[in-house]
């Protein structure tokens, strides 16, 4: 783990969608952005935070929408499907596939890494709500928060995407 | 209403999506960063133009093509739809439900808060033209101007985004 | 061609998107940025690349699954489709037509407008991997690179987007 120093450059993303390849762009920017000794955070909304459910199923008491919603939404990094190409699930497969091939970091790696590297996750705790997602469906380790104080980190970021 | 300083922060959005939960995402955080004293624009253009139109028909002339256009596009906030589980129009009465279960602003109510705290709100001139949508058909008091008014806001913006 | 200072403003888009509406909305901005003498890189990235692929067959060597690729892909700026009313290739066909009554811009034109105005293309070479697009397939005179030249470009600007 680095020091982070608070003089570091800031970089924030809003990760709003719940797009396969977006997502990946989100975090191949933010690990490269704190490979560079930037202090980076993910702020996840809405469909972004599918990114961030554990894989398993969770048992949370819900209400009825919220159940379904949960069950709609992909459960995980890994189930989350493409912005285009989708071809009923064989879009995915086709670009793992070649991610394979090429040696290169799946959307769940970019994940663990970003977390080696300090990279700070939180989830909105707002949309959590809407959605009717709970903290143990999420993954440990992350923060919660909401928009106040994902300003705050903007604020004094110079590279600031909504991805 | 706040008086604006010339040393507040400034805050500037793109606004080029058409969807209830995109735009609900850019009012929040342009809410957000209005609390927080900055002065926030939020630039309209292309489908996000339909977030200003206003919700009762208006009697314009137009060519064909320009009144089909209108015709496809929904009218007003209310009526815009998911960027996912649209569901053929189910999940944004799903997604009105839990707002209100949660006490949640709906997108008008956002807008209209936007207005009081002052956030600029600006039309995109040249793809009013392109989708052939007219002042009398958007809400009344907000700006027009093109994308050299957005640069001369973003210049000067810490935190510009593009949803 | 205009020199370049070293203290011109910086403005940086990341093109995800492969939508002829959104790579419309970047090249406006860039275009307006760089005739405020803004130093613009725009930085294309998975289905963003289909904006530089060049509109003719060009014969390369490829696996099967590249092959299947390029094939789904829009080869060119041109035969890009809408991010919203589609309709089946009919929407473009509209905006194409509402476009040229009002004297805009085509999408190829604003990027050739956007090379004359020195703005710089970058193509990233992670994502062209990927999806097994070749240097040969793309625009002559782009720049290569990945997203460390990104964030370099992006760390010094003032404007930076995610489209």
């Amino acid at each position: 783990m680095k020091p982070l120093s608070t003089t570091a450059e800031k970089t924030t993303i809003v990760l709003f969608s719940g797009d396969y390849d977006k997502a990946m762009a989100a975090f191949i920017i933010a690990n490269g952005a704190a490979a560079y000794e930037h202090e980076v955070t993910i702020f996840f909304t809405f469909w972004g935070l599918n990114a961030l459910r554990k894989d398993e199923q969770v048992p949370v008491r819900k209400g009825f929408l919220e159940k379904m919603f949960a069950k709609m939404m992909p459960r995980g990094a890994d189930r989350m499907g493409l912005s285009r190409m989708q071809f009923g699930g064989l879009g995915p497969k086709m670009i793992k596939h070649v991610m394979k091939k090429h040696n290169a970091l799946t959307l769940p790696q970019l994940i663990e890494l970003a977390r080696e590297q300090n990279v700070k996750l939180v989830a909105c705790t707002m949309t959590m709500d809407l959605l009717g997602l709970q903290q143990e469906e999420l993954l440990d380790g992350i923060e919660y928060a909401g928009v106040a104080a994902y300003l705050g980190d903007a604020a004094d970021g110079k590279v600031n995407l909504f991805i």
